[in-house]
């Protein structure tokens, strides 16, 4: 699951064109990924970032193996998702009560019933609907998050119909430790493939818990091209696990990804220029 | 296993004054780790940063439960070693006939002799010896190097005597799908504890590759103190594993290591003014 578009370039000082951003979706699409997401629909003052997502949609050349999702965090949002034709939405609630005040001035209670409204309406309306969970590793303000919480959530999220539940490090503290903990009493409750993990690599640990996570049968990854995307909470810090990292250790598994993976760099090196910093992926470091 | 002050600083373009390589090591020992390769008694023409071995050797303050080791290439770096009251030696011989040649101007058998003949002095003076066997997990010139190759350069470097082999990825390239496949071979002919790995993070594979090899019993991991030490073959790259972010891992795994993880960081972090680029730990990149 691609997410450079959207988390990546979210999580990037630098004002991106929108040219670039579209030349960037269509070269990673281009390169074998098939489920890209290209934008968010939210608020300009919260994001500005992404506040050309309907250009963007737009302006992407749509492959008909793709799908192109964007985060809508409330109704309005889906109405302007809907507005722009875009077919795969995703929603979010947090795992912490004091990020989710912060991120969204919403407690997880209001979250999780905005977010159940944005579902129904959007599988009434024939979208299909991904489910972030997000500081499901832990918190940059409560610290650890405990495992009953990011259970009963991600149950509630498969509870509204969406198709994958994204449990998600957003701040990269995660470890396989942690991994081996957690995803035992998550399959108590959900199966695999209802599951997606999304780590960032902030503290180098994101391919360790992709390999902790296989072995429970995920097989589903977030990863952003190139890296791209900081970590808000440390500023010199990493963001989201680099694609192209994660293909290299994949494909050294003899996973098949369809994915071509110095295609992928590519996409990231053509949208370096754009962000203003190297490139955090190493693989894409080597070339 | 610290390799910082060794394999670190030897790929690091800046010079470094004896000084800081001394207070460097003392933040090492202070900090909990038990082995610290300090330097190398190698030609100056080879490694001039490392051409102050002996002045670093007699500066550090020893502790009594620390071993403090240096690499030996033949029988004058020995004789060095011993006249500056080295302990613990390391030999070292190439898995890649190309590497070896270029790299020492020795074939891999005659680096295997000249191997022998210093773990045979260096034993019978009383020495501990440590082997490493290079560009196992890959070459830069021959690209993948054959399993039974790493397989018998191994054991010879058991039967000389030594207490371990660090079988090393000396360029980044191994996943942990090669992990997999090399350990079982390894382990039919010598014991986990014969054994320690040595993985660059050049391609961010190296958290995910300890992991693995934890599943196979092996208990020592080399790592450079803020991931010290680029990679000769892709100057923007990473090289050494960072010992906090191993640390980060370890802990996280419940694996006692008795290292003060921001002790390790801040004595990186000391560094980091000599060196004159961010450091790659990414833990410390956090802090």
């Amino acid at each position: 699951m691609e997410v450079g578009p959207r988390d990546g370039l979210q999580n990037e000082a630098a004002r991106i064109s929108t040219d670039a951003k579209i030349a960037f979706v269509d070269r990673l699409s281009a390169a074998g990924l098939r489920h890209i997401e290209v934008s968010a629909f939210v608020s300009p003052k919260w994001i500005p970032q992404l506040d050309d997502a309907g250009e963007v949609f737009a302006g992407i050349t749509r492959r008909p193996d793709v799908r192109y999702s964007a985060l809508v965090p409330n109704m309005k949002g889906l109405e302007r998702a809907q507005a722009a034709g875009v077919t795969d939405v995703a929603i979010f609630v947090a795992a912490s009560e004091t990020f989710s005040q912060r991120n969204t001035n919403r407690t997880i209670d209001a979250s999780v019933q905005t977010s159940r409204e944005v579902a129904l309406a959007a599988l009434a309306a024939g979208l299909r609907v991904r489910g972030y969970l997000s500081t499901a590793f832990g918190c940059p303000f409560e610290g650890p998050v405990p495992v009953e919480r990011v259970v009963t959530l991600t149950r509630q999220l498969v509870d509204m119909g969406v198709f994958a539940v994204a449990v998600s490090d957003t701040i990269g503290v995660a470890h396989p430790g942690q991994v081996r903990a957690l995803l035992p009493e998550l399959l108590a409750a959900v199966s695999p493939t209802d599951l997606a993990l999304h780590f960032h690599d902030t503290r180098g640990t994101a391919l360790a818990n992709v390999l902790a996570a296989l072995d429970f049968g995920i097989t589903t990854f977030d990863a952003s091209a190139g890296g791209l995307g900081g970590c808000p909470y440390a500023p010199r810090a990493t963001g989201n696990l680099a694609t192209e990292d994660l293909l290299y250790m994949l494909h050294g598994l003899d996973i098949e990804t369809g994915v071509d993976i110095n295609a992928v760099s590519d996409a990231a090196l053509a949208m370096a220029p754009h962000v203003g910093h190297p490139l955090a992926s190493r693989y894409t470091q080597t070339r």
